[in-house]
């Protein structure tokens, strides 16, 4: 809806570089937008359970970046994101040729925001929800060694 | 209280081996015994978030696995495990030397299977709770194509 | 979008009634279509908690009751639906003349069913979102005594 | 652990007091301890589900509560306490002749405290779980009409 704003997508694009888990996945930003954050990650055999599918804890990992990412985006500078909890229902094992994990911004509060993601794997051209989070971020302000 | 049994700590290690992601993270079984599994992933900066700490989603993945095969331990042969669900709260910031993902099955069902589980960091010889986990785990009998 | 078939209300119709905390809560059916489930409460001092709000437990029978009933719509006869987890994020107090729970089915499989539902409170004719759930929910077969 | 201080009891029980759905339910405060709390309810038909087990709503109303109090236990004078969010997973069917919450603080922060909660059913003197949540409760302090 909102158009972003490019200080918003600069700071969500810089602390997503100091990610180094992200770029140990091979996951990218693809979307920044207020309230909104999607991640992409193409699959890859060393990220994988014991069946071939992508491991729960890697579909977590992408989307709980991409909840916290959009929490973020509506914080207000100088304030850190933390993540307090969140919930994962896999509905489908993750089989695919990429992921993306599509997070949102439920409630927006002063000290905590609320996200729900969906991460849906793309095979053929096709896209399948294959987990939703839930999840509760909360921004931190008495901590200057925390940052964005 | 239960010895582990041979069959038990194979069957875990086997399919804990095929779970390429494990390795990628650098992660190990620590023990095995009915009902409980534990993991231990030493520090690295790779697996890290925006603020050096241990991402939240490489957290999850030790202790989502931990649970996985504690299930697994009590499941039939012929059964595979697969996470249906899991909430994971975050206690304190996952600093430390390395990290141990302790779980533990509060009920076994024919089909569901619940674990908790406790992620603690080791710093300095003292070990820190830093996450809790609840899972649901399904025991698949019907794919073929899907062991342990 | 699909219309609800007149077996299908009955079912749940029937099974709502055998709810008597549905009755004690003063909760009443407002919506049954194959997937989703509308549940509606008014305030009543009797159900709140310390500051005058809806308590939580409340919102969650609500909701609850809502996903239950919005997988038994696509269970097939002969099934009935028991919850094995739900989580709530509460995201305002329950403040509000009436509360409606609206419930849709994200997944539904052989065995589990995973549900989302959203509590509004209605206040002055506008709806405000208070809480979110997701729910698994288990279709079980085998026990004659269970049903719907 | 330690023992009870008169002030935390009674801010508990005077808490306990105002929240209408408890005594709606006929839920009763058992134990009131520095980071712990118990809450007992008697079963009664007025508060069972389709199968005539206790409504998951009830089981997590009484846990709710005794989370949210074991929280309000280590919050300073003047705080109040709001449930953020919780998680149930339903073990077994609430059959019972009574019903026991049992919650502890996992970790009580300024702002967030996570607890963990038991829910039991006894039958003929013996306590079987039904039912475990882990929840974040907050302590609001800047809004003068909440008290406890």
């Amino acid at each position: 809806m909102n158009e972003p704003q490019p200080e918003v997508v600069d700071r969500v694009q810089r602390s997503f570089g100091r990610q180094r888990f992200m770029a140990t996945l091979g996951a990218a930003l693809e979307r920044v937008a207020p309230g909104e954050v999607h991640i992409r990650l193409p699959f890859r055999d060393e990220l994988t359970q014991q069946h071939g599918f992508l491991h729960a804890g890697v579909v977590t990992s992408i989307v709980d970046s991409a909840c916290g990412y959009a929490a973020l985006t509506l914080m207000p500078p100088g304030a850190a994101v933390l993540t307090v909890e969140f919930k994962v229902n896999l509905l489908a094992p993750a089989k695919g040729e990429s992921f993306i994990a599509r997070a949102r911004v439920l409630r927006a509060g002063r000290t905590l925001t609320v996200c729900q993601g969906d991460v849906f794997a793309t095979h053929d051209g096709e896209e399948k929800l294959v987990a939703v989070m839930t999840a509760t971020l909360m921004a931190v302000r008495d901590r200057p060694e925390l940052a964005d």
